[in-house]
Formats: structure tokens, sequence, C-alpha cells
């Protein structure tokens, strides 16, 4: 298959396009190398000393004697270059990574949240109408989040994307209908998201565009099979405050003897699943279009749910480290149940990495490994949700009065 | 108060902002002006003669002895202007009329489409981020629409924004829980109305700005007792295939003897309000805002429902014209049934002016009063909704051959 990989430079995306070139399939890479511009905006960068991506894209080859093609085009805002590509090249499969994609990014400021929704929005919708435009059947796989629900539930498990409920007719009987899950995002990044939801359900609905979207939890772990093959080819690791997910977070934060910096109570449940699976997973809905004309076909992209001090005081115990619990930059719930339905990637046949057969070997192999990168200014979370919370946060969990991140 | 009107140069903002400046309000419209750039470039015109928004707010100086202020400002793409002039006016409530409006406009091409999505997503965008950047807590109240809730029903009403659902829990038993009504737009236009919502969801959530939301239906005649007051305050009428609304196109149709076109069947059920209503109903919502914290307060701003073919034949009826049907250019089910609920309207007193009343009065009036004005080549509606749908369209329901917007 010829495919387009839409953010194929970033963290999901380049292991992604690795894994499907390794298949034999013709991978296309689309991006703006947004992520590394925000690099440049935060002053920070990857754990992982990470090459441009013509030159990841080189090694590639050299390693693997396979190509992957790189082009630079802003989704968002190149809508015209977009569709002239599409209508060139018709991909029979477009994976659609290109957003904005940290939740304390979008809620760092103003010009932080109008970033969000107009490139997100815009990029997904610039897509959708130019495929419409082009007339392509391509199958849109698009990397939603777990946090379109939200996490508060009513005591019922958060189904794969449609909700089953009962509405009272005016005749006074109830009818069933499966509905899509009613969207409860808890950041701007998560609402962008939802949005793209409705853009996705309108377009399957009045264009019969074949769309699969794949809400995830959050990813850990670094590496796959293919970004092994050679240091070149490593992905990229997060740990700063506003792009670094927590559990990735807490195994740096051990590795260099930082404290694992939970905020609030801790209390919070959350969805993740490791890289590997991330990219098998995109394998199997690759495989298992939805039909023209369906809804669209949604997946809940997740292996284990934990609670989040549960899983630093894992971390603590495997590595000697401390737990510091900090005031929440976030306005959320401060604890939370957390039940996912993810049978149909099971069905499937995906094979889930868990957290306990991998986080050691991540720890050794990546955390301790590259621990002299890492910039201890970088790590507290500074974003916070409201002006309310903003003077409340802790800016200096070591008490070492590190310049940080503004 | 001071209200800040944006879009108050347009159908409802306009009369709108004459009758809450007639109330003694500091009246401030902010508007682009778009609509009528918009009428430059589709080769339309108003039926009624309308003066420029600078010589109409100085008739109403003239008549009235009140000032309404005029500022262009792009909400869309002047974030920080918009910001600055919120952090110096600081009005007491602000009425978000600012958007894109015609559904078949933004059908018309995959640039409409963009254009849309762009506008009315980032004008809704920008304007909340501003208000919470500069911690304003005025009201904002937003003209939504009916079509958010879609019009296929599984034999329910049509609630006031939220639906009451049965959720069964894992234990196995049923909990109620009252959920934003699902989104199912029939247009790119009612999807932008639809990520509206979200977004204002989001934003009572996270920020504790107080929204009212008014899902409208379809808005009929022309004049308001402000309106009426001098020539040139004359509110704006539309009647070409994209902006013109289906009542106020067959007063016209029926005025000029023209047949009353109906696209498909004419099952289509539909909700409408008079202009007059509809001003009427924006300042009960202003005199009852929500409290901060609380949920977006929801009204359906409509009086009554009527199938379209029924309407035609009314018109017809009254005139003496006849009706044509004709290949309908919008992808929608055949015939809805369409019951909708408005307690909370009528609850605050709103007295609805009913089309048996107006009608006459509205063909006479307006319609036949400037129907030398109408040009007939602009009268059918030729944006299609999908690429198939395009060729089947009759753009010459007279058989005139005259040419038609393209």
């Amino acid at each position: 298959m010829k495919i387009a990989v839409l953010g194929g430079d970033g963290f999901v995306g380049w292991p992604t396009s690795l894994h499907l070139s390794a298949q034999g399939h013709d991978v296309h890479i689309i991006d703006n190398l947004s992520r590394r511009w925000i690099d440049t905006e935060l002053g920070v960068q990857s754990l992982t000393p990470m090459d441009s991506i013509q030159e990841r894209t080189r090694i590639w080859h050299q390693e693997t004697g396979r190509r992957i093609h790189f082009h630079l085009i802003d989704l968002a805002r190149d809508y015209e270059v977009l569709k002239a590509w599409l209508a060139e090249e018709r991909p029979d499969a477009i994976i659609h990574f290109a957003e904005q994609r940290a939740a304390p990014y979008s809620m760092k400021s103003d010009r932080h949240k109008n970033y969000t929704v107009n490139n997100n929005v815009n990029a997904s919708h610039n897509l959708l109408n130019a495929m419409v435009e082009v007339g392509l059947d391509s199958h849109l796989i698009h990397l939603g989040t777990m946090g379109v629900y939200g996490y508060s539930t009513v005591g019922a498990a958060i189904p794969e994307g449609y909700l089953p409920v009962g509405i009272e007719t005016m005749a006074g009987d109830t009818v069933q209908q499966d509905i899509l899950y009613p969207a409860n995002p808890g950041s701007i990044y998560h609402m962008t998201k939802c949005l793209d939801q409705l853009v996705f359900q309108f377009y399957a609905k009045n264009d019969g565009v074949r769309i699969t979207d794949l809400h995830q939890g959050i990813v850990w772990g670094t590496h796959t099979d293919q970004t092994r093959l050679h240091d070149q080819l490593v992905n990229r690791f997060d740990y700063d405050g506003d792009y670094g997910t927590v559990l990735n977070r807490f195994l740096i934060q051990a590795a260099i003897g930082y404290p694992l910096t939970v905020h609030g109570t801790g209390g919070q449940t959350r969805a993740f699943i490791h890289i590997q699976d991330s990219v098998r997973c995109i394998e199997l809905a690759l495989k298992n279009p939805p039909g023209r004309g369906d809804k669209v076909k949604i997946f809940n992209q997740m292996t284990e749910t934990h609670r989040v001090r549960d899983l630093a005081e894992l971390v603590a115990r495997m590595t000697g480290g401390t737990v510091a619990y900090l005031p929440n930059p976030r306005k959320e719930a401060a604890e939370n149940d957390l039940v996912v339905k993810n049978e149909q990637f099971l069905a499937l046949g995906l094979d889930p990495t868990t957290l306990e057969q991998g986080l050691l070997s991540e720890v050794v192999d990546v955390a301790k490994k590259f621990a002299y990168r890492v910039d201890r200014s970088r790590i507290p979370a500074v974003s916070a949700w409201t002006k309310d919370i903003a003077p409340t946060l802790e800016r200096d969990p070591e008490g070492k009065r590190l310049k940080s991140v503004g």
C-alpha cells in the first residue's frame, strides 16, 4: 500500500512510519516539523539524541534498503499544497498524527490555546476537505485520545466510541440508541480532538469518507523493533513539564535522583499503552477499514489502566526513588475511576506489552543511558489550567532555585 | 448595560442592536462587514436597499438621539485587537452573531468549507480565550441553530440542549444523566455550531464563563419596531439561493410570479421564528444569565414548526402562486418529523408572532414593495452538498435560460 503518514516525524509517527516501511509499504511522511520548532521555543530537547528527518530516513535506507519519503507540508496552512499532493499521489491510506498533542502546552497562554485550536481543527478539516475535493477513497486513520471521554463516569465502562443509551419517547416508552460518547475534554488540546470527532462524523455521513479514530491512552516507552536497529533511528523521549508524559517522566526522574512528581493526590486513573503496541494497533486498524458509508470506526487504543500514585510508588520501589506530591496545575477531579473497553484490538490479535514486563528495561536502556542529557530545570510542570491555579504551582520541587520554564 | 454586539451589522444583529439601544443600553457593534463582502462575491444584494453601517447608525442617532458605536474588527483574525478592545471597554454582556451563517454557502466549494470552519471556530474561540485572558465576567450570548440537533428523532421531543438518557452501569442498573444532545449537523455551517457547543462547554467548565446558547430556528420577516422607524434603518432581506431562507424566498417568489421552489418532496419539517421574536428572545436571555460555574444555558429559540411543502402551499394559496418541486441540493432525509420544546422562553413571557398573523403584511410591505429590485437569476439554489448531487440540480426553474450563479 502507498501510505501517507501525516506527522510522521513525531513520537508515534516516526516508529509507525518505520514499522509500515518494514512491512513493505510505500511510506510518505508529511510533516511541518512543528514539534522541532516547539522544542526550540521551549528550550527543551528529546532525552534521546534525535537526528533530522532527512538523516533518519537516510539511515533507514542504509540499514534496510527501504525508502521513506519526506514532504514538508503544513496541513493547517497549506491547503492547496496538500490537495495537489493528494491528487498526484493518491495514497491508499492516510494516517493522521499531525496535531499539537500536549495538553499542558495547549494551556500555557492564550497564544498557545489559539495555536492549538487553529492548527488542529484546520489540519483535520483541510485533510478531509481535500480528500473529498480530489475524490480520494483512502482509508483515514486518525490518532485521537482517551481524553475525549473525560474521566468522570457514572459507573459504566467507557465503550469504544459509541455509548448505548435509553431515550424516553413522547409515547412514554424507552428506545435504545448508540450515540457518540458525550465529550468531556479536560484541556484545550483534548477539546480539539472532540471537535475532530464531529468533523469526522460529518464527512463520514455526508461524503462517505472511510475513517478510523483511535482513542489512545498515555504512551510510554521509547523503542520499537525498528528504532532499535541503529542509534540514529532512535525515537524521541520527552521529559519536560509540557510534553513529557507521566510514566516516562517518572522513569527519567528516577534515573537522575529527582523526586517523582505527582500532581494533586495522584488519584487520577489513566489508560496506558506501550509504543510498540501503539504501532501494532495502527497496523491492525489499517488492515480492518470501515466500509464506505459506515459510521466512523472507533477503537480504544490502550492496554491497561493505573492510578498515578500507584505508578509513582511502583517506579520508586523499583529504583529507590522518592515521591513528591505537588500542587496540581490541572483543573480536574482529584480522584477518578476508569474502566475502559478495548476488546476490538484484542480480538484482532493485539498481545500487550505490560508495565511489569517492560518498565525495568526502559529505565536501564533509555533513562539511565541518556540521563547525562537531562536539563533538571525543564522538569517542573508549570503550565496552569486557570489564572487562579497559576500562583499555587511549585516551580522548584528540588529547592535548587534552578531557572525554570516561564 | 454596556453591550457588545458581534456581527451587529447582520440580519439578526442589526435589529438586535437597535432593540437594545432603544431600551437604553450602551450598544457597541463589532463587525468585519464580511456579509457585505460576500454579497459582492456572489453578485447578490439585499432585497431591501441597505445603507452602510456608518449611515445606519447616523440615522438611528438622528431619529432617536441614541448612539450605537461601530468598530471594524475581524474576530477570527484580529485576536490581539479584540483582546485590547475587551480589556479597555469591559462590556457587561457580549452577544455573538459573528459567524458565517448560510448552510448552502458553506457547501459551495472547498474554499467555502474552509472559510466557514476557519472563520466560525476561530471567532468563537478567540472570543472566549480573550475573555478569560482579560478576566472578563461578561455574560456571553451566542446565536446557535436548531440544526445542531439534526432532524432525525427516535420519537422523542427535542429538548432545550440537554437530553436525559439512561446509561447502563457495570453493576447492571440504569442511571439517568443529562447530556448535551448528540450533535447531528447537516452541513459544514451547522457543524461549526456543533463545534462551538463543545468550545462553550469547555470554557464554562474550566474558566466559569457564563454562557447562553440560543438554538434558533429559521428566521422569517424583516421588520421590527425599530427598523420601521426610518427607511434607512431597514433590515436586510436575502432571497438568493445561498443566503435566502425558505419562507422569505417563498414570499419574494410569490411577489414576482416566480414558482415557489421546494427542494425534494418538501417533507422537511423545520422550526421557525419571526425576527421580532428573535430580538425579544435575546433581550430575555440577557435578563436571565446563568451563574458563574453553571453549565451553558441553552434555549430553543423558535415558536412554531412547519413542513416545507405546507408552507409553500400556504403562500401559494394566499398569493395565487404555483409550487415547483425541484431536485434537492442537500443531502438530507426526504421527510422528517420535528417536535421541539421551547417552554423556557414562553415561561419568560415570549408572546409569539405567528405565521398566520404576520405573513400577509410581510408580502405586501416588503416583498411587493421591493420586487422591482429582484434579480431572478440569483434565485436558484445551486450549492450542492456532494459531487454526486451537483449535476442533478435544476439551475433554471423558469426555463428562461437566465445566467445563474455558478
